[in-house]
């Protein structure tokens, strides 16, 4: 098994300017998993759930080829519980409910099925807790990536940054790359924060795309002009399971394969925010990622020599 | 000749992170024209200073190809002054002074040596303003472009659509376009801006970079990841005048000429904002330019067949 992944399998009720939805089905290891599954026809996925959380949906994630071997069930614990609302920018959001439940005390445990893995995918959880899943791995995995968020910055930095030492890809957003480095340039924090363990790194942007670091290449992904965001819910963790699922797929791991992975990524983010939840992701065909991947190119390629 | 441009020449004195200035040159005009003057070799601006206004800039700007006999010197009054400060992320800043001065009855003149102009720049001033340079013109130019700010929008929105309806490009960045078009996706909001009038629409984004809309095409221009943004003042007004100069000086008017137009002025924009003013832009050499050019050819450029 090439990709292994570890994240939250959750419950999210969800409230944008276009509606509003009971508890469904989220989580940053569902995303993750369900967008790699575009490019891996056999992953691990490690997580907790409680024995709320519907069997039915755990069959369509073997249906994909995830393996849940990885995913725990406390069947008289419940799953974790989020519930926000975005404001009419969609580039804001009100969390109105954590339940943590599960996820309190998860202890992520790698099944045998994922030791070997040569891709590992950390979603957002607290920076001890991706540590341990790493030390779980019977080899050091070719490439692992991670996740995390502003809050892990607030109260565990110490914990990150040892964390940080063992990951070779870090994805965050724009603004957390601010407050990870203490400063506003991109260009400059990306250095900084570079110097602190991962040698790749994803500066997410929302709206307006994505960069790419790596030695001394940069490369700027643009994002689509969408029509209409529907629901961000998941975005963010939708891109970095393809662009992991996209690089455990391909031939070799050079600059030109990161971009071709950071389109892919883009690509199936911009599907995610077109419906609530899973819901896009579920229905788009091998076929339709082509062609949104195809819009990319379309979008952004220019030749200055006419 | 083939250009004409109207804008303001002004004092500016602008106040950064990175320090502070005493009164430059500034001026949507001033920045237009240094930016084409990268193009065209003979080209008109059209503007209004006060008796104590440095003759020796204005000799500079001829020394550009830049004809100044549409910049009328009214000796007894003063130049138009504006002061602002930045605040840290450079992307907001404070009005300290606005003295219109000369500014204030700007009745912009077309010399006869630019009515015959095939490319018309209309910076920022009142659209009514605006409206009457075109009405001077002898033939009705291949292509005008025209800025204008959210202030226009608030005060006089009548006249502002109807010089629309007069012009081929409207330049204008994403919060004015939100603003216009009363909608949030940029996507949505171009279609709205177009059925106003401009067929051709472009929203700059900073440091996101810019949209070109036309017909159903859309191209993203990247922005270059800077180490450090210096002073933004002039940034908008060169990517325009950069974008007619290229535009004034190419073979054809496709969408990829535009797009490639669309590259030199973010490129010059790059220039301008890393130092004080027009400093970089008076500095810069052809070479530099291309070299700038070529990099947003780096930065975004991706293959998806390996």
């Amino acid at each position: 098994m090439k990709l292994a992944a570890v994240g939250s399998v959750a419950f999210d009720a969800i409230e944008t300017p276009f509606g509003k939805t009971d508890k469904i089905v989220g989580g940053a290891g569902t995303y993750i998993s369900l967008a790699s599954s575009f490019f891996v026809n056999h992953q691990s996925l490690i997580s907790v759930v409680g024995g709320d959380f519907p069997k039915p949906f755990l069959e369509l994630l073997k249906s994909r080829g995830i393996d849940i071997s990885g995913v725990q069930v406390k069947e008289n614990e419940k799953t974790f519980f989020w519930s926000g609302k975005y404001h009419t920018d969609l580039n804001s959001r009100d969390t109105l409910i954590t339940e943590l439940n599960v996820l309190g005390d998860f202890e992520p445990m790698v099944p045998d099925v994922a030791q070997q893995a040569e891709f590992l995918m950390l979603g957002n959880l607290s920076p001890a807790v991706q540590l341990s899943v790493i030390k779980q791995m019977a080899n050091r995995p070719k490439l692992i990536a991670m996740d995390t968020m502003n809050f892990w910055m607030d109260i565990a930095l110490e914990d990150l940054k040892e964390t940080l030492k063992h990951i070779d890809v870090l994805i965050i957003n724009d603004e957390e790359a601010r407050q990870l480095s203490g400063i506003y340039s991109l260009r400059k924090a990306a250095d900084v924060i570079r110097a602190l363990g991962p040698k790749i790194l994803i500066i997410k942007k929302g709206e307006h795309g994505a960069l790419l670091f790596h030695e001394k290449n940069v490369f700027y992904a643009p994002a689509l002009p969408l029509e209409e965001v529907f629901d961000p819910t998941g975005a963010g963790d939708t891109f970095a399971g393809g662009f992991m699922g996209y690089l455990a797929a391909a031939p070799k791991l050079d600059f030109d394969t990161m971009k071709r992975a950071i389109i892919a990524g883009s690509a199936l983010a911009s599907f995610c925010v077109e419906k609530f939840g899973t819901e896009r992701l579920l229905e788009i065909t091998a076929q339709d990622l082509n062609e949104r991947m195809q819009a990319f190119v379309t979008l952004s390629t220019f030749q200055l020599e006419a």
